[in-house]
């Protein structure tokens, strides 16, 4: 299976040209891009430099925060943006609680909701929605779609043109994980994978190297191959206590090897 | 609904005689005991203790680590202890993954037919056992049982004897909350209280007391009332940055008024 690096696996090092040049230097044949990297570089320039080296976008991060005020502008920008970057999808960080709020059912109604408006703009740029069930732990701050099962509910609610990220970090745990990878088949449109690290010393940015931690990703590969997906791996990996701090020449190089040996 | 006082909220301020003695000056009706501390003050004197107060033992924290190598004599003793105490429940935190081991549903299974194998036991002592999912964040290290739906699965396997305990902790996150409740029905035999803070900085000993958080504590009562549940609320709150620090009375009181206001 080909590799394909998310951008935040190195955003504190290097910038989005230093990244997709990265990139082509190590062999890793697809990129996720950062829209604030994007912004960074410039739109065009990120296209030109992203096509003259041969990769392919597995996905632009992100689209989502429905719960947030300025929603549906920001989606419309991530949605046109992925379809100039001709990403395969846009990922999907659907929001949390609103701000002094406790109304869990309420703030899910409303990603609903805003998934159900935004869907027919995605549809006419051909961009595939990709809805990334983010760990129970970030459900307040980040993201109230929490498993698989409950993203799939609502991609069945809603038709075509909306399918699922499925990264091992957030979803490993889960006891349904193997017959809703299945149940998802070809509305699984992302495999991005990292590891769990036990410890874990924070809810956001401790993500282990593949192998340096307790997930059985070959396994959870063979589920995602049975269900028919053919994409690439992305590697996404936030990391403030070990891999941001390291050389950025030398993660993608620990990428490759433990892409091939680990999982 | 009568308050119990899970002793963890105050384990490293009081010991359990002080503890018993804190929750009968503070009209607290209930106590559930850890089994190091019962152990320190000798559990003859602690049934005296709790019997003189006029406590109910609303559980015993804790059996279970079924993927450790000692769980069944360990176990054996917890039921014993229980049946001692009078409890209403054995709370059975089930054990992760045994160290080294990526086989999580290896690790499922031991813990399955763990639960099978002292079952019996818990049945002839009349110690109900209290399977508690545990959040996914701690599945690796703590429990493996990670959802309702999970735990009634076992249980609906497993036959009498075997219930659930539901911490607002573990389980305020989960999209199927309310229908696992109602599914729980009598199998309900505890159910644990505090809040999740935003944010959250530990992954085990940062939770928040009631009130401090974003659980929509009244909603999750009013399910656990009509699933029929009429036992009472047990607050459990694992703090080392706050409430471990604070004066154990102020901890108290503080616990009485908030579960009178915020649940």
């Amino acid at each position: 299976m080909k590799l394909s690096l998310n951008t935040a696996t190195v955003r504190k090092q290097w910038s989005l040209a230093q990244i997709i040049d990265g990139c082509a230097r190590h062999g890793i044949e697809g990129i996720s891009p950062w829209r604030d990297q994007i912004a960074a570089m410039g739109l065009r320039n990120a296209v030109s430099s992203i096509k003259q080296n041969g990769l392919a976008v597995t996905g632009v991060c992100r689209g989502g925060f429905f719960t947030a005020k300025d929603w549906k502008e920001d989606n419309r920008r991530a949605i046109e943006e992925a379809h100039t970057l001709g990403a395969q999808c846009l990922v999907l960080v659907v929001g949390g609680l609103p701000a002094g709020s406790k109304d869990l059912r309420g703030a899910r109604r409303q990603v609903r909701d805003g998934l159900a408006e935004i869907l027919p703009e995605a549809r006419k740029a051909r961009v595939p929605l990709a809805i990334e069930p983010l760990h129970p732990m970030q459900a307040a701050e980040r993201a109230c779609i929490n498993t698989l099962e409950q993203a799939l509910d609502i991609c069945d609610e809603l038709g075509d043109g909306i399918g699922v990220a499925v990264d091992v970090y957030h979803v490993w745990w889960d006891p349904k994980l193997q017959s809703q990878i299945k149940r998802g088949g070809k509305r699984v449109l992302a495999y991005h994978i990292c590891d769990w690290l036990v410890p874990t010393r924070d809810l956001l940015n401790d993500r282990g190297m593949m192998g340096d931690g307790v997930i059985d990703l070959p396994l959870i590969r063979s589920w995602m191959q049975s269900a028919g997906y053919r994409g690439m791996h992305e590697v996404e990996i936030f990391s403030a206590g070990n891999w941001w701090k390291r050389d950025p020449d030398s993660v993608l190089a620990t990428c490759k090897a433990r892409h091939r040996d680990c999982t």
